[in-house]
């Protein structure tokens, strides 16, 4: 795994190297420089555990043979495609968040509201970063229209999640009652399952040789994983340890339609509904500590659990009805690196 | 003409109206609502040139009979495109110019910085809305994967111009003396021309079943013929009636690399360039007028006629001189539009 890891990072390195050398742009030294700090500052930092499910699920789709190297730096470019994506949102999402203080585009020497306004732009550039990687590597393909076609629907998806949660949250009054279950499956279906488990899962179907519209049902399968991922993130906001999550959550004071409060609302009384109404979406500390009080009174660590036990279960007896040996593996895998994650 | 505008007018009723009803996308009635107006507020209020002159250049590439109104159809559906992505950059645009007075993308009911943050957002969804109408309305075309390739490769020249411009007028000090013609011809270039310019024809060309592959000649003539667009445009900035512009230009305010003032540089004298030093990029009304005062002691008016005659000159000697009569009448319907242009 560290040695997929390490192969997988080399792979960066010679993306990164192409799109720098663009013969089809006269780059100036400046914006070569500029880029090539832009990328390391904002792809390569994270998890990349999207990015390496992509060969982890090749792999397990042709698992009597081992991988070619081409094979393994194919499986690792749509891996990076899928983490510059995640780039893009994330850059986009700073500034959506309207956090001037922590920009994630950063560069030594340049005052920090220029480079919010650059931010906008470098967001923009990872995003036409894409189609130039699948192109440098996949356009003799037979499934390149696909990868075409994938990439722009499944960012699309994820645009229109993000609509939903932006309007429901933002849009008119702070209004608790407009939350509920559906709402939030509907948001964190379009805007993390998508993207994060269907796309890795679909990148590795169409090296494989595979129809998409075959696969229906991996579909929904990882999309339900995907939406399991996002209440995991939702509790984790709460109840993990910060040191162990590396953030300190702050889904109670920006009013987030998160799964915990759609619980709560659920099984508050009255009483505790008003005390919800009240100090939910506050920033002082008082009204934080009044909710996370109230989720302990509901219980709610112990609903989650549940909630994740019972997801469990559902999840593998979906996969284990699915035709294929290769592919139940493919998605077990997928599932076996969220299941009761910590972080 | 205007019988032609209506009928591109009609079509995006319909791009709009697939949108809105995408069978992929449980939209919410909220949500449905804000796409709507967010699409009528930034999409088909500008000029319409460049997606008109698609429609233009394929009905003169088959000048032997009449258009279809499949082909009228499809070659709007293209103008529609490149409309979107014109919709698109300006909103991204807006929010890198920090221009949280006049964001583009509002609708009624919300707070100045929400609908700020939505923009950003809103930005995303106008430019995947691309490849769904791509897909809607070509995904059978011989040319679709050709369409797929060429918007997001527009897209990445535009962008990388931006970045060039961001960062040559943005990052460290101000510093006139990194103005020149070459950087100014560098950000137009990608910045304008292969949006506004080449992409309507190359989605001509495509349309007629052409290999853009054959067209380099015609692409480096709308290209220059693009650069020349954005010069126009520089010239406008400070030039042109503001009644008859719609707008009042804020160039020399902004510090923007801008054809006048590279003229300026190279034509100047000691002094004047001190002047020019001490009074560029200053908000102060006074160092505007002292700008605009170098600028006539210049006879930048009359340098910028010369270019215009000269570059036309050019142009048209370039264009007859290509093989094809019928490609000559296209590129002379794009510099025609633009010839001697007041706004």
């Amino acid at each position: 795994m560290r040695d997929l890891k390490s192969k997988f990072l080399d792979v960066y390195s010679v993306l990164k190297s192409e799109l720098l050398n663009d013969p089809d742009l006269e780059f100036t030294d400046d914006s070569r420089q500029w880029v090539d700090k832009m990328l390391d500052y904002n792809v390569p930092g994270g998890k990349l555990n999207r990015g390496l499910s992509v060969i982890d699920s090749y792999s397990l789709l042709n698992d009597v043979k081992e991988l070619t190297s081409e094979e393994i730096f194919q499986a690792s470019a749509l891996g990076w495609c899928i983490e510059w994506l995640q780039a893009y949102f994330l850059v986009l999402d700073d500034i959506m968040d309207n956090s001037h203080t922590r920009p994630r585009s950063t560069n030594a020497g340049t005052k920090l509201q220029k480079i919010g306004m650059i931010a906008v732009n470098d967001g923009i550039l990872l995003h036409n970063h894409i189609p130039k990687i699948l192109k440098n590597h996949f356009r003799p393909k037979p499934y390149y229209v696909d990868l075409l076609d994938l990439f722009p629907e499944e960012e699309f998806q994820t645009a229109s999640g993000q609509m939903i949660d932006l309007i429901t949250t933002l849009v008119g009054k702070k209004d608790l009652s407009k939350y509920s279950l559906p709402i939030h499956r509907r948001i964190v279906q379009y805007k993390t399952a998508y993207y994060s488990f269907y796309l890795p899962g679909a990148c590795a179907l169409l090296m494989a040789g595979e129809n998409l519209d075959n696969h229906v049902d991996v579909k929904h399968i990882l999309i339900d994983m995907g939406i399991y991922f996002q209440v995991q993130d939702d509790y984790l906001d709460c109840f993990a340890d910060p040191k162990v999550l590396g953030k300190i959550g702050t889904d109670i004071q920006d009013f987030k339609c998160s799964w915990l409060v759609v619980k709560a609302l659920e099984l508050c009384n009255e009483e505790q509904k008003k005390l919800l109404h009240e100090n939910y979406g506050k920033s002082d500390p008082a009204c934080v500590a009044n909710v996370k009080a109230l989720y302990n009174d509901l219980k709610l660590e112990d609903v989650y659990l549940e909630y994740e036990e019972k997801t469990y279960e559902k999840l593998m007896n979906s996969i284990d009805a699915h035709p294929s040996k290769t592919v139940q593996e493919v998605l077990k895998s997928f599932l076996e690196k969220i299941y009761k994650r910590q972080k």
